[in-house]
């Protein structure tokens, strides 16, 4: 049991990477629906979603990538200092950025969303592989940028070979086995 | 008492905007210490922080203090609506970027940390006006570029004329009133 500074227990900032198209959003609001409906404080933040607020400013670069993780790090790191649990969907592509966001939060469980290039791009939920093949986006990360994916995540789903709820139930299990005898400590109140 | 989607109540975001030298920090500081002591979740924000953090690609245009504002308000935002009290000290000269931030988030109190510039100038606890003077920083809020003084602020709080404990128990009075019969609600759990 982690307590921080302030005498809350400090959260846990589950981070869900893969490919566009790896199911992150799917999984992460599955995810988040599940711990509501436990009664967890618990916040998602959409890499997506981000990028028309916090970081409208940045691009698809090495370096904007790298900032769009690091203020997403951030970000996630206030909310679980005050005993919120953050679930984060972001491609994330490089291995560096992500752990340098695992040494500066602390509790840090790496979620990898992951299919094979060839599922993720039939899917093409948004058409962006379509759009990226033919040349109207550039840098799109598995077609022109790497994707560097986890060495030892805390947690693997393959998307392409287990469904959803499947998927759900193995976090789920993580996230509980993870927060061990401090779950009920976030519960919510009032 | 106001009740957001996922069943928290909303929390509030209490911004206190003045010149450098007025005293923001001194006073949100103490207040944050009382609030925390009483057992609410309460975070501080501080501009000058979060510009090594989250905002360290932005200036002093009015452009850049625009966007500082809605990201310090967008993160603001994301704690309020987990039940967390938030305390902003930033500058925010901008009347329009401080109503934007207010429309956006709701629960908001504007506290103006007052004190004449000659008398913040007079302070100058970081030296920065000495260096604004001496031409040294451009851009200087108070120096070269406006303050725009807010107008029907929730609480005004003369440091001039007004100790710290003066100002802190205006302050605490304050927000307990605002919270009104949902305050215990954001007593820490745990």
């Amino acid at each position: 049991m982690i307590v921080t500074p302030n005498g809350f227990r400090k959260g846990l900032t589950v981070w869900f990477t893969g490919l566009s198209g790896s199911g992150k959003t799917t999984l992460s609001s599955s995810v988040h629906d599940v711990l509501l409906a436990r009664g967890f404080r618990v916040e998602l933040l959409d890499g997506d979603d981000l990028r028309n607020h916090l970081n409208r400013d940045l691009g698809f670069s090495r370096r904007d990538r790298d900032e769009n993780v690091r203020r997403i790090g951030f970000v996630a790191e206030l909310l679980a200092r005050n005993g919120i649990l953050v679930l984060v969907s972001a491609i994330a592509p490089y291995r560096n950025a992500r752990e340098e966001v695992r040494r500066r939060i602390g509790n840090f469980m790496e979620v990898h969303v992951n299919a094979p290039l060839e599922v993720c791009e039939k899917r093409d939920p948004k058409g962006l592989y379509r759009r990226a093949r033919a040349g109207e986006i550039q840098g799109f990360t598995g077609i022109h940028d790497p994707y560097e994916a986890p060495l030892d995540p805390e947690v693997r789903c393959n998307t392409h070979q287990e469904s959803v709820q499947r998927s759900t139930d193995k976090m789920i299990a993580a996230i509980t086995k993870y927060l061990g005898s401090s779950a009920p400590r976030f519960a919510k109140i009032g």
